[in-house]
């Protein structure tokens, strides 16, 4: 796909892309897919970089995979490698991977653990806290060490989860939702956990189209018979296209979940975050092709086999599905307007065995399946989108509501970060 | 070579492209190869999608790909996939292949046999006429169906050819030459006719080098020993190249034609088009190795071996030979600046079977070959024109004849779509 | 990375880059690393393509690689492929590898022996010395062969080594370089040479980082084990932070190099040529893992197997270690902002015998292992520039002064090409 960037490269600038987003985002038909440009314009991309990715929070990976002093990890945002690593005291930090000498990348393994940060190149060592500790005699007596730190970038931890933010500046609200996850995530107990299995696909296709996939179940029956082994199709306890039957096992299962502390209520923060716990199909456990345990000791503090799917949305970037003995978390990671990461990790209890309490094909094979099936959608999505004989088409309002919600969160960040007020940033209402 | 792409990116925008392309074309010198800019910018080559390939006739297949209602075939124009379909009364049809709700390509076979047009993301269905038929609950019921039917693409058939036509006004007059194919093509009948074996090679090359390649036979002694063994490197009956002795052998053989009904007279529709049958080597039936049968089962009425070979030219991306026991037809499909697709199909007659009528490895030696020795040759141009050592060069008005006539057809049907007046329009006289 | 390069495009325009670049060079801080766009932007690297390697000398080869009436060799700067050939007086010549006609490129294979000329595509025929004598009867009587001859490229040697230069006009003065250069090879002779291995990198960074990479050794501690048996880290015979060992050391071989007329005193030409000999390791004698011979033959008219290694700068594109038994040349040839190839070749006695006097893999090991720690390096410096946590940083006075007085090169070169007065251009100045 990528000899057909140039094909798509409809201005003269960044400066010119700005301003046409400005009037596409502001013109744009509610409930419609958006004009082919924003799906595969590379100057339009580099402004979804520009102001969602570079300045949004985005979800980056999780606490436990730092568990010790020295543990980091490592992150591209677009061509931003972002370090990120547990200091001595505990806390989570994350860094511009760049060293302040000559600007070489200094951690290249996705993982690792080290007693200071060194960089390759000729050996200049930061410590946890991102300060410079040496360089050797090379620099000589006038250079000044305490000028050349790591460049910080923000970071929050929540519940297990790490968020970055790689603005400049102050970063946007976050508390509200964090403390929320704190709350959700409490029977899970992250730092607890580990990584059981991940899985990288690159996908052809826009991030945004990558999204909308997610955000729909519209799709699923078509398309995913492994998921919907355990999925039930409708979006939220409340969807109005649920059953009777539906209410009655959810009723239950809420009860069920009081009583054990399980925070499972719907709430929301605007419209970037979204948690609820989702009953799956009745008699079913866990994402797995037969629904039943993927691993045999529970998250956490958890008893109760039947926790249904704690879902978890944080745009720009990431979903999740908490259940009872494994978690699934979901990373987007754009690389150019026709190319998207999607990182998927399964989690366990850190003291799970594997082979004994669990087995890591069983775990990932319905969401390795559901990932290649919604891989191979948005791909064909993207290559009838950058047809001429493509218009923006109509969404459903029942069944691709949450695309809508998406479409209108990336609106009007967007139209914020331009300046745009928000009384003239046109706003979806719906369930 | 997609490296070089941004270093031969000479505009600012499409329309600074666009003028200076009216300049290039309306100062270039008669009967010297273009400008560099023109074989390899990327915006001169969108340009050219838009004014030629978006806007002219183009080869798209053999109406026997889709023998049979529901039968279909896709095609990629550029980055528009384009779908073929028969419908129930045995009409030959073109849509964009893109659905109507969220834009995803529908067929991603290359053929195939339907009911209906299903598109795999949200099962939208259409039927073979295009028009929306289902989807389902989901858009409720103001949603208008008939708003949302597929695009269609002009499409026409004659003698077994289909060709599309992408623009979204009125096309190009094409109707006389159709009756021509029509007559020319009748003792083939097209209709009962299969593809026996096709092959698809991408070339590192500029379209226009690879049309270009094609126009003439002065390379042909020096690369074509294969193709040599049958084809007589002169381009028309009236070459004045031309040996007493050929002159001898095409009267022999065209009074044979002549009893027999076999069409074969010169015949031309502006520059675009081009219909002459050209004898082989004495004593030689078909362009194979050693110039013996390629198919026991003639074609269509046939039954004289010897018909040489009937020349269809279409421009801008198709030749042809048709012969008696087997039909070569030739696709062109440009990717980007410097990267173009050449499709070929080997056609025999339906009833042929298979390693016993045929042997398909057989069928395709002699023009597999040469395709290959033209990419090498089309690809060593490209290398060489994108050097600051590179300079237009003379054709010979003897043996590039037909070189010249493509570029003058290329430049008079781009200046004609730019509205610069025909007088203008410098046009290259001779035979 | 090829997917980043739209995402570096800064400019609108070839001309809004050079004027930028202007500004960028001119305010850049003495002694810092450069801003991020002039090792990413894709603008900004056909400027370096255009005002650098498209106007400067660059080493091309051996002249031992062309040994005969004949030979030719293929180089390919960026785009440009440029043919290297002996004429039959001995001459060694260039010429833009394009044939006059429609500019296929004439030779293919990367070296060869030829009586004339002959493109493949339509045998037009050039003499060694570029002049057309042979195109057919095709372009007829008023065809004026004179006029198409092959465009020269300069073309200079010296020592054994070949400098082209692409300037359209006169070239950059370079004779003094090379008197230098054949004195100082005289010893070894180099027309009795060969090529015994060689090797082709390609490097996803811009060609300057190469080149930084290739201009100090502050890195070798923590990345060369293999170079550092023999070589010795400092830059030169008179670097501050040699040891009295070694002055010692290069006391007493420099005295035998003077009585065996080998010469070794540092010589520069401005900041783009430098020779010095440096002696290697105490008791070692060539650059292999042992630091004993590489080649049982000792170069030319050598004697004494402890020559340490003359180095011989050649900005832009070359490095260079000529030893006592075999030499090691080093060439550059950028092809995008951030894709470079590194060639390396080591060459012996013409007579010596492989597998009895020398072992290829043995004399290649080093500089193999050497080149790809530097690949590495180049690489994840390249990756870390890329970031917007990158900001320019210090070079160390005393272990960088190579990239310093580099970089000022580089600068002072670009900005004399724009017209800049020498007044306004900052100078490094330093041992």
């Amino acid at each position: 796909m990528t000899e057909y960037d140039l094909l798509n490269l409809n201005y003269r600038s960044l400066d010119e892309a700005r301003e046409d987003m400005s009037r596409l985002l502001g013109e744009r038909a509610k409930n419609e897919s958006l004009p082919q440009a924003l799906y595969n314009d590379p100057f339009l991309f580099r402004v979804d970089m520009d102001e969602v990715f570079m300045k949004q929070w985005l979800f980056a990976g999780m606490t436990c995979e730092v568990p010790k002093a020295g543990s980091y990890m490592t992150v591209e945002i677009g061509q931003n490698p972002v370090l990120i690593v547990r200091d001595r005291d505990g806390e989570v930090r994350a860094f511009h991977n760049v060293c302040r000498h000559r600007g070489s990348r200094i951690c290249k393994a996705s993982k690792g653990k080290t007693a200071n940060l060194t960089c390759p190149y000729h050996q200049w060592t930061y410590d946890l806290k991102g300060s410079l500790i040496y360089t050797g005699s090379a620099m000589g007596e006038n250079f000044d060490m305490s000028q050349h730190g790591l460049k910080p970038v923000h970071c929050r931890t929540a519940g297990g989860f790490i968020y970055i933010c790689l603005a400049e500046g102050e970063p946007p609200e976050i508390d509200e939702y964090l403390q929320a996850l704190e709350t959700y995530m409490e029977p899970y107990d992250m730092e607890n956990a580990k990584v059981a299995v991940e899985s990288i696909l690159e996908e052809k296709a826009n991030w945004k189209l990558v999204i909308e996939n997610n955000r729909e179940c519209y799709h699923c029956s078509g398309s995913h018979p492994e998921l919907l082994r355990t999925l039930l199709e409708w979006d939220d306890t409340t969807d109005p296209r649920a059953t009777p039957e539906f209410k009655a096992q959810y009723e239950r299962q809420a009860q069920e979940w009081d009583n054990e502390c399980i925070p499972h209520e719907h709430i929301e923060f605007g419209l970037r975050n979204r948690i609820v716990r989702m009953p799956l199909k009745d008699g079913t456990e866990v994402m797995t092709m037969d629904g039943k345990a993927g691993c045999k000791k529970l998250m956490g503090r958890i008893e109760n086999r039947q926790l249904g799917s704690m879902r978890i949305l944080h745009l720009p970037n990431s979903w999740n599905h908490m259940q009872s003995d494994h978690v699934i978390v979901f990373q987007v990671l754009p690389v150019s307007a026709q190319k998207t990461l999607v990182i998927t990790k399964w989690l366990v209890h850190k003291d799970a065995v594997e082979g004994e309490d669990y087995d890591p094909e069983r775990l990932r094979h319905v969401w390795d399946a559901t990932n290649r099936q919604d891989r191979e959608l948005a791909e064909q999505n993207q290559r009838g989108i950058n047809s001429a004989g493509y218009v923006p088409g109509p969404y459903s309002e029942s069944y691709e509501f949450g695309v809508i919600n998406f479409l209108d969160w990336y609106s009007e960040t967007v139209l914020r970060e331009f300046g745009v007020p928000p009384a003239s940033v046109p706003r979806q209402a719906h369930g």
